[in-house]
């Protein structure tokens, strides 16, 4: 029979050749000489990440962004960064200078150094490699059992976007401009993440999905994440309805959203609540850590299962 | 008039947008915090670099070695990487545990450790971005007048076995064994250059081609480069005769050459050919530093201005 090639798949023959715990863990840290380095590596691929109409300036810079929110979910500031750009041949001298722009200006918002990097032909993929020093970042298997959930932000305006998009439907109504702007012109949580991580138990950012995100977690800390609610925007279950995709695929298996997932002990949510406001963003306590495993959802009376995949 | 978007124009353009000196320095060192950390990264893809018929594992282990280069003209030890692999979703799995063998067999021989990455769907593309730290890593700028111009190995042999790959003939005689194991796979002059680059004023990788790899520290300098020797091997005379390219494109303009070229002040060449010995490494100088621009080359009783490009 033959394999089918995914994503996991791909990540298990590189972890085992390389002799790394994950490939995807988003950060990968080392303290080498003593210094603690941590480094994020994010691609893009036109044919998997640009959908046709996305603009150029948008998808890099929406690549840098996505770099830093992982950073977001460490606590730490990134540094610097080097880039690697492969463009077709066929591009021009516009859309070049527009890619360029894009990163530019995410860097700039950031406070980080592009170093440089490299260039070279072929299918376009842009591959941002951000660097930063902490001696004590966040992990994702600290959660305990009594600790608070808590997620930045709403959940399913970034898939909602993407739907749009691939329609390339123009947006109607404020659901659908937020949705658009979620999914070309996303934020990172990197001031929050800074500021308020020496009181995460466990941490990641939404970017694979909240579903995912949460598992990770969960899994990573042996412990079963009891959730009872979801920051779910206005106009998300019309969306739903109007596009026939369910509710539930656009909170939970949507990606790209850059929210922090995190941890806390109870002692330290008031804290948490008081960072949040200070720098206004927008928290909410989704459950509660539980001992067991998976991820379930209460409403009302009733508790189901969330899966990992939709 | 539409520009021609060449990597000249894409360079200027990304280096306009990130106010970098130049985004391809090869390596690129930030004194960040007073550690000096040194970054390379380089990208092969499949339209671009790899020839049909040229093994995965080779590919992806040349992209290590390409990248290890860069720190061997610096002199500095790299020591750990994180990877960026794109792969066409037509993949099987043995062609992508190739490509992981091959990237993990050349980490093993730099006794570098690859962190983690990225991977996602796409064209072929592999970008391996390394680290090191250095306090005082060697420049380009160096040069003096009087200096004797170094390289280690022989050229030709690469180009001439990229010939060999776009034409997809065997090998005959010992010349194209030779350059089908240059092109396929390369050495970088790591332990040598970590060994020796305290000895040099100016230095560079070859891997851009032996032209523009001497333009490069000439101009740096503010010297001219009078060469008086190439090393050049065997038959590489006969090959550029029966294949019907000039001789001199094979020795200069081929690239993807991983032999260090670099300067040296003369009280310290005795000591230098000391350290080839020692490293097994075939060093020849090549020339002088003097003042004025441009590289020429001395044969007989002749003088020829060797160009940039061909």
């Amino acid at each position: 029979m033959q394999l089918a090639l995914d994503e996991n798949t791909i990540t298990r023959i590189m972890r085992d050749a390389f002799k790394v715990r994950t490939l995807r863990n988003d950060t990968e840290y080392a303290l080498i000489d003593g210094k603690g380095l941590t480094v994020a590596i994010d691609t893009i691929t036109a044919s998997s990440d640009i959908p046709k109409g996305m603009r150029l300036y948008d998808a890099a810079r929406k690549s840098v962004v996505a770099c830093v929110s992982d950073f977001a979910a460490k606590g730490i500031k990134p540094q610097f960064g080097v880039v690697t750009i492969t463009i077709p041949s066929s591009f021009t001298v516009k859309s070049t200078r527009d890619l360029a722009s894009g990163i530019a200006s995410a860097a700039k918002k950031f406070d980080l150094k592009i170093l440089g990097g490299d260039t070279s032909f072929g299918e376009l993929s842009i591959s941002v490699c951000l660097f930063g020093y902490s001696k004590n970042p966040v992990g994702r298997d600290g959660a305990k059992i009594g600790d608070g959930i808590f997620a930045t932000g709403w959940f399913g305006y970034s898939a909602a976007g993407l739907h749009l998009a691939l329609s390339r439907k123009k947006p109607i109504g404020l659901f659908e401009i937020r949705a658009k702007k979620a999914f070309c012109t996303p934020n990172a949580r990197l001031e929050f993440g800074i500021a308020a991580s020496k009181h995460f138990s466990s941490s990641i950012d939404s970017s694979d999905g909240l579903a995912e995100s949460l598992y990770e977690l969960a899994q990573a800390s042996g412990k079963q994440f009891l959730l009872e609610k979801i920051p779910t925007p206005l106009g998300l279950v019309e969306f739903a309805k109007k596009y026939r995709v369910k509710s539930n695929d656009l909170l939970f298996y949507g990606g790209e959203e850059y929210e922090l997932v995190f941890t806390v002990p109870q002692k330290q949510w008031s804290i948490i609540h008081r960072l949040a406001i200070k720098h206004r963003v927008s928290l909410t306590r989704i459950g509660t850590v539980r001992s067991g495993k998976d991820i379930y959802l209460k409403h009302s009376s009733k508790t189901t299962k969330i899966f990992k995949h939709s």
